[in-house]
């Protein structure tokens, strides 16, 4: 095996979620995959989009947004709202949807998380907002929880890799996480 | 089933990187995996650390970091980076390294994929450093490489959850992004 320079532009597996925002009083719901949990007390979000998009100018107008985790049995939507702007298409009639304690972050029933935010900074960096925000309220569906947190064996998310552009599933559990490093302090 | 308000501090599926950093001179490696791309052109990374880790010390000495990401082959090894901190133990012999043109980014040659990041920018949230940076080079192994980008079915990428604490494998290819979501062009 070689070690070589590659393209600069390069990605590590991602989550798969979508972000709903309302644009001029109608929700809106935009694929997101530049997406990572950011802070614990309070629970935030990030969530990097680009300037021009429909997104951004309502999460600009009402400092709300959604998270939501679409399962396997959302695929063809998913992919559909990564790939029409707000701009072209209505998509508010996509998804069942409600509002929570904020009145304006549309919220995606169909699927098993959906969570509510309140804007808390924007990043400006040269091709995208970053968005932080506070997650306030969490919805869930009871039958993907375990333990009251999700399930992801259960939930079926969504994984996408790029350039590429593959969607994957999640695959086998190969290990127990802060407990099997555990082996190593002996030898280190 | 039942939709219900659950505990705000929720996690999505993530990516388990490395990040890696000297500090007082010498290489330090932690499992990170709040971590997303935020921006294309430049080409940037983010990735939230807590204030008090070791690793945010040498992001700041040197303002270079690097993010690597392991195979399954490393699980023991990555688990422990992020079981152990800098501060109780000398992790600076746990893998072959190597820097770049920043000189101060200690690259994990055991990974098939190293980011070699210029901090551009640094976020204070209330726990965590959100530490935003330039992908000025990236070195990857060949025989990981299809069309010159990772190819993540052979790498075996790490994913985790929480607060279940578990590592999984990526799955299965489950459709082509960008690409089935215009069947629903003719629906909606």
């Amino acid at each position: 095996m070689n070690r070589i320079s590659i393209e600069k532009n390069v990605y590590i597996p991602m989550p798969v979620t979508i972000v709903g925002a309302n644009v001029e009083g109608k929700p809106n719901f935009m694929t997101a995959v530049w997406v990572s949990r950011v802070n614990s007390n309070p629970p935030m979000i990030a969530v990097a989009i680009g300037k021009e998009h429909y997104t951004s100018k309502g999460i600009f107008e009402n400092n709300t947004f959604s998270i939501n985790v679409p399962a396997q049995d959302l695929l063809v939507e998913t992919d559909y709202c990564g790939l029409i702007s707000g701009k072209e298409r209505d998509k508010s009639q996509l998804f069942e949807f409600c509002y929570g304690v904020t009145g304006t972050a549309p919220m995606i029933k169909d699927c098993p998380i959906s969570m509510e935010c309140k804007l808390v900074q924007t990043v400006e960096l040269p091709d995208n907002h970053l968005f932080i925000g506070e997650i306030v309220r969490v919805a869930a569906y009871d039958f993907f929880l375990r333990g009251g947190s999700p399930d992801y064996k259960k939930i079926h998310p969504l994984l996408m890799t790029l350039p590429d552009s593959n969607y994957w599933s999640l695959g086998e559990h190969i290990g127990d996480a802060h407990k099997i490093g555990k082996f190593m302090k002996v030898n280190v």
